[in-house]
């Protein structure tokens, strides 16, 4: 029986994701067409913008989809900040932020990169003195995939939109796990994503509150307002839909129901490992997140091993698994090599049961065993 | 029973697509991952690359995904033709291609619509005068998805190869119905997209003859060579490599298949109205496709005429179907309105049976006589 500690990068779909796409499936018409198969199609379409919608607090007419959390952050950036504006980012958002921004620096925009403490949080006072006249958005993610720490969003909005600076978030760690609350953290632009939400991979949404003016990232056809056009991909958005409606139901028990398997898994690990490190902030972070350094070891061969035992867990940051080199967002914490390189990722939720997490405890000390430390 | 005649903008998924989407259903991991679910995911994407590659005549590591056609075609315009630079399109172009050429015109770039004959063909030699020492770029499709004419690439590409400029082609509609043959067209770069070679909507490629440079689309993970980042669709993309299959195998057997449908419809259509207009070039085209004019009729009160008699047709280009009004590829043939807005595009396949076309001229006066002619 397999053990999924990897949610965060995607997993077994559960039984009403698979539902909603099986569902397009038989009617999987093209939503632009006239005839009753574009309106099956249309109607799966207008559902899924709802769900996720209401996961992210939103109006359905402020939810765009995209193909990802990649392309939301991507579209956000170059489509809220003018050619040749100022912008902020934290030193530990996805890459999929921080190289399209270095790629804007070269292309005439400007940029500052704020850094974090040890935990990897963002002070959002140093978010503001990042301000200038002509910063034109700030975009720091609402928490982080790779070590689970919340950044204090709420208080980051707060200084930058009376300075006239748009606020974006990547939201794709923290959608499904924490409330997304707009009234709480003005942002103008959510990014989200449907596979670490427990949907299929590959689709995603710009959530922009009504009113955001963005440049439109494909033209030529009507879809998402004629922001993004391109015909649907009606299958990956109907499960992105059910695993929203899902993830919203579970959200209010989903604390509850995995801190014991946190204190089940940082006892156990500590017990098998005396010196292994926990990274991000010790509180205030993501349910279902552990980040376990164990220093000396090869984290890739740490992943393989347990997966001989039938345990899959991550490694490195969602989106550059296979780059074996010490994670940006470890860097910026000012982890050392040796603990970075043997870190790991456990990220579980509400399908996960206390007994997965122990057998999980019985394995890992044996997958140590096989792998040993580095440079032995 | 339905029955469908609009398969170029989608249409039920043939058993063979609905399997291999159901094999991702099962293994729907993140490809890079390194355990046992990540490689699942990686062997169904490697699958899928070499499908697709096959049915363009190209390498696998010349298929880069995408989300369809529209992105494909953006990303080929301002991923292969630097800013500053000369761009030439052909006025019966998709919108995507056209709508973005006009974006960078405004941002830069210098643009030549070559214009097309009154069966929506370019000329060739025009294609090459308009060519410059500036030219960077040439963007032609290989068929019309609206009247289904097949241009002349090899002989466009003949023109602008030696030239030094780099050659793109939109072969969204030409795919899985005419060979394409890269031997005979040299492209540099040619868009796919799923939904009209009859696998699910919202996945396609674009392909890139070996060695030719692109600014990536979306930075920040190592997917698709690094030049496409973001967790790839997997669902999308099974379906589509086993559309591409499916096409390719039967291909050889298409025109002869399709032929007598062809006929049949023709002549039916002007047994019921005598001024009936056929656009497009009447030999050189798409197996499988019929754009027909009833000159003074709402084409879309008959798209739901028909609609109301369980008949799907299309209306309009793929993309833009809800925009009611004339085509631009009808105008830019010489096309009047009367006529223009009284077109219905007819597309069939391999699924078509003799009996759905006679059903459908029986049903056709029906639906004319509802509608009335505009005007009246």
């Amino acid at each position: 029986m397999p053990i999924h500690l990897d949610y965060l990068n995607g997993g077994p779909l559960s039984p009403p994701v698979r539902a909603a796409i099986e569902e397009a499936l038989v009617s999987c018409g093209n939503p632009s067409s006239l005839h009753a198969g574009g309106r099956a199609a249309a109607h799966l379409l207008r559902r899924a913008r709802g769900q996720v919608a209401a996961l992210a607090g939103a109006r359905p007419d402020e939810v765009f989809f995209t193909a990802g959390g990649t392309e939301s952050n991507a579209w956000a950036l170059r489509g809220l900040a003018k050619p040749g504006s100022h912008l902020v980012v934290s030193a530990v958002e996805h890459l999929s932020v921080l190289q399209t921004a270095r790629e804007m620096e070269k292309e005439g925009w400007s940029v500052t990169l704020v850094p974090v403490d040890a935990a990897g949080r963002v002070d959002p006072d140093q978010v503001g003195r990042a301000l200038t006249p002509q910063t034109a958005l700030v975009s720091i993610q609402w928490a982080n995939p790779e070590v689970g720490t919340l950044q204090p969003v709420a208080e980051i909005a707060r200084r930058v939109k009376p300075k006239g600076a748009l606020f974006h978030t990547d939201a794709v760690a923290a959608a499904g796990r924490v409330p997304l609350d707009w009234a709480a953290v003005p942002a103008d632009a959510v990014s989200l994503a449907s596979g670490p939400l427990g949907g299929p991979p590959g689709a995603g949404a710009l959530v922009l509150r009504r009113g955001t003016r963005i440049r439109p990232l494909f033209m030529g056809g009507t879809q998402e307002e004629g922001r993004r056009a391109g015909t649907e991909n009606l299958l990956g958005i109907a499960g992105f839909g059910a695993a929203a409606e899902w993830a919203a139901g579970e959200m209010p028990s989903l604390q509850e129901k995995v801190l014991p398997l946190r204190d089940r898994l940082v006892r156990g690990i500590l017990n098998i490992v005396s010196d292994a490190g926990f990274n991000g902030d010790p509180t205030d972070r993501l349910p279902g997140h552990l980040s376990v350094s164990f220093p000396g070891a090869d984290a890739e061969a740490l992943v393989l091993a347990l997966d001989r035992e039938g345990v899959s867990v991550g490694l490195g940051s969602a989106c550059s698994a296979k780059a074996v080199k010490a994670s940006h967002v470890l860097k910026a914490m000012g982890v050392g090599d040796p603990r970075a390189l043997g870190t790991i990722t456990l990220t579980y939720g509400r399908q996960t049961a206390a007994g997965e997490v122990d057998l999980f405890l019985e394995i890992l000390p044996r997958a140590l065993n096989v792998i040993g430390t580095r440079g032995e």
